[in-house]
């Protein structure tokens, strides 16, 4: 597998350590990882810091060009915030661990031109279907059901 | 003026006091704010932490049904980000003071059932046209530009 999914799935599985929600997430601009995180919901109380936002907020504040040449790994599939964040910063390619259990807004990103490649990993689905089976409440808290 | 849109405003102004981009907001539920922020970009080093989304985050960790019950207010109009956590949570309906300094992703919430009101706020814009004025790269930064 991609170093740079691998790095996304360390920061999931760091979460779940953390008794988090196991998704995690890096930024990647020329080659090299800029930013990196997992979802903070349990860890910080955070609403908003899911493992995308977390690894662009770790990024820190980058010119317009980073984003617009970066490419940003998730382990699940991007809710709407997170693909929301994509298009802002004009993010053009996200590549998607699984979308198995959760499908977020890949039709969307692809309607406003962002390339969304779906690796369809056993790895990546495998933590969310444990931890789905394991904490129903909080899964479906972070994703507002 | 609705006291609401007003407490936004405030924030809006203490965001501006601080050095940072005068956007602010409050999430509403039951005719009590619930959440109340302002943009963080400068004072936190934020790139998720636009008025909304503080809001939400200030808000913290809340029911599904609270989202689904709520309304968002917000000084300007929402970006694709903040568009998508209002998608992701559920909310309803999203009160916006104007739409003339930044065009968010309006339609799309539209299309996807969130009842949208701008009430376009000649206060609400003059704050943002002195600042896109006074501090143009910092906004553009703001808006992935």
């Amino acid at each position: 597998m991609d170093e740079f999914m691998e790095a996304a799935i360390e920061e999931a599985r760091q979460g779940l350590a953390e008794g988090g929600i196991p998704i995690g997430s890096v930024l990647v601009h020329a080659g090299r990882i800029v930013g990196r995180g997992h979802n903070r919901r349990v860890q910080s109380g955070s609403v908003v810091l899911h493992g995308e936002m977390d690894a662009l907020e770790n990024a820190g504040r980058q010119p317009a060009k980073v984003y617009r040449e970066s490419t940003l790994y998730t382990t699940l599939s991007p809710c709407p915030m997170c693909s929301g964040a994509i298009l802002l910063y004009g993010i053009p390619k996200v590549v998607v661990g699984e979308n198995r259990t959760f499908m977020g807004d890949e039709d969307h990103l692809r309607a406003r031109g962002v390339e969304v490649q779906v690796i369809d990993s056993d790895e990546c689905a495998a933590l969310m279907r444990q931890f789905i089976n394991d904490s129903p409440e909080l899964w479906n808290e972070d994703i507002g059901s």
